[in-house]
């Protein structure tokens, strides 16, 4: 498949355009040009046809892009149009941060587990999803079929949560540690490091005083 | 000076470079190699040389480089060398987390003051930083001389809080909303977007089934 080509950079580009394009179309914006997108999301009009082109691109010349169609494609692309299960493992406050924005505004993504140590899950609840103590994440994790495994977890125990969640099935680790995983090839790993997105911060700020 | 030139992407993976080089430091392990380095952060030893390069370099030939001294200079690259005031603006689950990850693991971003609104302020606390009103936001940020504001308030409220922040003298924003902000050239802002992260997982894991 020619998808398969795509660089990184592109797929990383990806989901901002399609945050975009969802506001587009929450604001009953219909179509919108290459050159409209360009002021909106601040990539150039010609960095926005070649990505879009990787993908067959959507647009019409003289017309511009349907924003609905566009939105939809992209969904596809991203695999937004299935349907994962998920489960949260560390339901500190960070997780249930986490918990509350993806109930909130990621429909695809259903959490029907979470897990914690049992002094913090006794306190807690969470719509429909079942909570439990870490010690039933492997059976859980199997026998629901759960694919994303989001970690929340203090650092020294993110490995064997993950770990544990492999073993179990789980093909998505979505990490939000600031520890590294190791994990198998077959299993992918999202990282979310807080502390790189600061440092980087950081580092402009202190190029911008230059 | 040098360091202008480089590019993007090098910058994003030093970050990266110093948190495994402070987990290395804090095993006792004293120096490393290109190529153990390599192993251990997964960029072909070659790509770790080229990337260090761009900073004049830090290893000796047949020695490898001082993890310590390589932490050090990347610290200072970064511009962590220096100290920051921070505020954080919108205190509800993630911001209190966001506030205890920064107080755990930042010691040079201090935060000096956190603000939301009444009914959430009234039953939190948090260590040195005074709890306030938003509408305190513009006179403490700039009597206190706030460099950095954190922002996880309601998406509605984001461009308001940031613009105020701006207005006040504030130079970076860490923007931990799903909205992206409009702000002036001199401003530098910093996103970090949950979705973007857990939408390329998705695209990922779509393509590992494949």
């Amino acid at each position: 498949m020619k998808e398969k080509q795509i660089s990184n950079a592109v797929i990383r580009r990806l989901p901002r355009y399609r945050r975009f394009l969802k506001e587009l179309h929450r604001k009953g914006v219909e179509k919108i040009s290459s050159k409209d997108l360009s002021k909106l999301i601040g990539y150039t009009a010609s960095q926005i046809r070649q990505d879009l082109n990787n993908f067959g691109g959507f647009g019409q010349q003289g017309y511009g892009y349907s924003v609905a169609n566009l939105h939809d494609e992209i969904s596809g692309i991203l695999g937004l149009d299935k349907d994962y299960k998920m489960v949260i493992v560390g339901y500190g406050r960070l997780g249930q941060a986490i918990a509350s924005y993806i109930s909130n505004n990621e429909p695809k993504f259903h959490i029907v587990g979470i897990f914690d140590v049992k002094q913090i899950i006794e306190d807690v609840e969470f719509k429909d999803a079942q909570i439990m103590t870490c010690g039933s994440l492997a059976d859980f994790a199997r026998k629901e079929k759960v694919d994303i495994a989001v970690i929340t977890v203090p650092t020294e125990k993110a490995q064997l949560v993950a770990d544990t969640a492999v073993r179990a099935g789980v093909k998505g680790i979505w990490n939000l540690t600031a520890v590294d995983l190791d994990l198998p090839d077959n299993v992918v790993v999202e990282n979310v490091h807080m502390s790189d997105s600061l440092h980087a911060l950081a580092y402009y700020m202190q190029k911008q005083e230059q």
